[in-house]
């Protein structure tokens, strides 16, 4: 395509009495030429002094038009080289890893439609990496508890006690931090289980673990700063902060955790986000030396630790190490959990602990920001634990997972011997199942996948692909014995294919 | 206080081998200086120059240092005329408009600590506007419905019908966009109620209007993009924009809403909030001229509107104006509503209607960001619409409110005849009381409180205390016609000693 035709185009339909910017017009013009295909890729742009001088416009406004475009993928411009669409079509459809197991069933992530039309670059960059997945049975999909497990009955039964009585001031907004008498109960169980050492008033009430870090991103951190997170890392916290104007830096975890090297301590973040007791996905508990270095670290440079406890809970046989929150003298440490492993997902209910100088502004934002609720099953749950049924359950589903991982391992063992290592430490819903460098992980997925069987890539977990192990996550905790079984007779099946 | 002894004691603590950049050690010297008093107000600051010197520092990290402080308010710098420290005072308590009613119950707002230590800027800014009171209950508190008269045990009997069931897959993660018959139930209700075109994959699941506003800043807008809200507005939407990184330009409204001058159309926002079935506060509809110019102008310069519809159903006599969304026919519009003016707040549902194209981007970012459940209720909601419930309550409630409104103004006419004007259409949950020019509602407001009476001021709803109209906001659905006349007669005598 001659560079004539964009730049013909572009006087034709470009307006100068349009309302508003000529950058704006200018910018929407393009974009829309890429989308619909007017301007394929490979078409050269014309040069920002002659678009420039052919549509009456300032350069600069043209440069900057070019520099947004190529910023948000659009466009490439080398230098001393003109400026060339780029291949867009991948932004169309699904992002690549989750495009092979959504196209039949309808209960799968929405696909995108044609174009990014409208969205910001911002909203285009939280498209472009979707990393959760509406599937949540079945083995062996990772991060999701048996919701068959939970004493529904005795929950039914607390509840309908409670409503009884006619819970009108439950059904309001829920005040600054949450309905009282469960703030009371968790700083208790998370005092005597956790070694967390918080009064009631230092635990805020959120709807989970992206809520708790969404409002540090908002009241800790400002548009520009530098937050740290684990590289692999749970995907759902990129998003989040980077959504929130933060700028994401993985920083790569060893045996002992997060392990930043020299460079990265000279500059020092505003925010880490770690997950110490049991890293995510990988599974390693972060040491006690490692524990003592971030903590001196954090108080040195004055940045903020998020200690993201999601599934302390579930360790099978070794005692966990307390709280990084309990060994912090300095007030660095936020402590965020949620019952949507322990008890079940949809439930929504998590919670913050922070240090007491910050616990009325993190009760006030947060009713704020998100003008909270559902203190109605809040105070059936505050009852549900005082009354013992959490901890019971805890130990309950414990022994059962305990037995489904063992299940699991056996197959493996059965199969491969100790030709493929397990990662991670004896906790947690999942294990990753290691492949050996070279093996594309993402593919052992797909493939897995026509055969009914649900694995993660570990390779999907790192933020730069050039840092990725490949290996698969394997969730134990949702499936019985007799669903892991023939599960993995069929994955090994694939697996064979690859080794 | 003379100017060389911020000097010396800067120069006493200021570490040239601490770790990380002499930016944000000196920085936080400072701040702690003036936050600890230190540094008292009126203090001079050395010069960059000076400064740099006695440091071993780079000059430009002096004045960046100093910028920022001036940027967040705790320094004002003249030109040629040094640096001083604020009086900032003020940042540490409460804002002066909640300050007096919060000091006595235990479920007021919480107290702020006593520095705003280690919040962002972003999250300072957030502290400093905190519109939300934790008081919900009592004559005449706004925005609020009559919890007592949900239908409880009908919703209690549809939920213990589910649960029979075992409702394990409610238990999980929603799905991108929600429950589906719930997004079916609500797009059948919209069409029929509210003119609202839609199918009920246009309907993405939220927990009310705050998430439905939060991701869409986040998907349509980029950081420091423009976006307009009324003038007066609703006080949750303020703090969330900006701290979503957006500049909130709010927009004066007259007798048809909102109003627009030319040197304001001339710079099109990136988004627009309004709320024209029911303007908050003032409670005007939208008039149909203004709104074929608000859908053109969008259409015209490409952005989006958020159409806020959070009490449409409470009209009382005369026929709502459909819905702004059912006039547009440029994809432009984003209907938000919820429930917790019709059903109760604690339930935390909402939702957004948007544009198809936009359907599944946002469908998917809801998942991704916020991780969303809670499905056990979305289906007994579900139920609870289709059953006719939801259209029953309705009309209960309205019949009520609308006898609770005339009370309300019978009481207004009977103390003041026709001296006070009544300010809004007939419907919604609360009504202004416009009081003459001059008088400080702030101050009427304090002295109804030492009276039992809670009301709020009009002042307080504007971004721009220049454009302020006194009065007074009576939210009259919450309470009786027994509460309404003893309150507004204790009113009553507090506005006799201002009028």
């Amino acid at each position: 395509m001659s560079s004539s035709i964009p730049s013909e185009w572009l006087q034709q339909h470009f307006n100068l009495e349009e309302v508003g910017p000529a950058y704006h017009q200018l910018y929407r013009l393009i974009c829309r030429a890429i989308l619909e295909g007017k301007f394929p890729a490979g078409t050269r742009l014309p040069s920002s002094r002659d678009l420039a001088g052919d549509l009456g416009i300032a350069r600069n406004t043209v440069l900057q038009v070019y520099g947004q475009l190529a910023d948000e993928g659009y466009v490439r411009a080398g230098v001393g080289q003109g400026t060339y669409v780029e291949d867009i079509s991948q932004d169309l459809v699904e992002p690549a890893d989750e495009a092979s197991d959504s196209s039949q069933e309808p209960d799968r992530r929405a696909p995108l439609a044609g174009t990014p039309h409208g969205l910001s670059r911002r909203g285009r960059n939280v498209m472009n990496h979707l990393g959760f997945s509406n599937r949540q049975t079945g083995a062996f999909m990772p991060g999701i508890p048996d919701v068959r497990e939970f004493p529904l009955k005795v929950w039914s039964r607390i509840q309908n006690r409670q409503w009884r009585a006619g819970p009108w001031d439950l059904m309001r907004y829920a005040p600054a931090g949450g309905y009282g008498p469960l703030r009371q109960a968790i700083s208790d169980y998370l005092g005597s289980a956790r070694s967390v050492r918080s009064t009631a008033r230092q635990v805020v009430m959120t709807t989970g673990i992206h809520q708790g870090i969404d409002v540090a991103a908002r009241l800790l951190c400002d548009d520009g700063d530098v937050v740290w997170i684990e590289e692999p890392a749970y995907w759902g916290i990129r998003n989040l902060l980077s959504s929130s104007g933060l700028r994401v830096v993985p920083i790569r975890v060893d045996d002992e955790g997060i392990c930043p090297g020299a460079a990265e301590l000279a500059h020092p973040p505003r925010l880490i986000v770690v997950a110490p007791s049991h890293q995510y996905p990988l599974g390693m508990v972060m040491s006690l030396a490692r524990r003592r270095m971030l903590l001196d670290y954090a108080r040195q440079v004055s940045c903020w630790i998020i200690e993201d406890d999601y599934d302390s809970e579930f360790r099978y046989g070794n005692r966990p190490l307390p709280s990084l929150q309990g060994m912090d003298d300095a007030d660095r440490v936020l402590y965020a959990g949620s019952f949507s492993k322990t008890l079940f997902p949809g439930l929504r209910v998590g919670f913050l602990v922070v240090p007491d100088v910050l616990a009325n502004h993190f009760a006030n934002a947060i009713a704020e920001l998100y003008r909270e609720g559902n203190m109605m099953s809040h105070s059936v749950l505050a009852e549900f634990i005082r009354e013992g049924h959490f901890g019971a359950h805890i130990r309950r589903v414990r022994k059962r997972y305990a037995e489904r991982r063992e299940c699991l391992i056996e197959e493996i063992h059965r199969h491969f011997g100790s030709g493929l290592g397990i990662v991670g430490d004896r906790s947690g819903l999942h294990l990753v199942l290691a492949l050996p460098e070279g093996v594309e992980d993402a593919m052992v997925v797909r493939d897995a996948l026509d055969q009914k069987v649900i694995t993660r890539p570990l390779s999907a977990y790192y933020l730069n692909r050039g840092h990725a192990r490949p290996g698969l996550l394997l969730g134990y905790a949702g499936v019985t014995p007799e669903e892991i079984r023939p599960a993995f007779s069929a994955l090994a099946g694939v697996l064979d294919h690859y080794l």
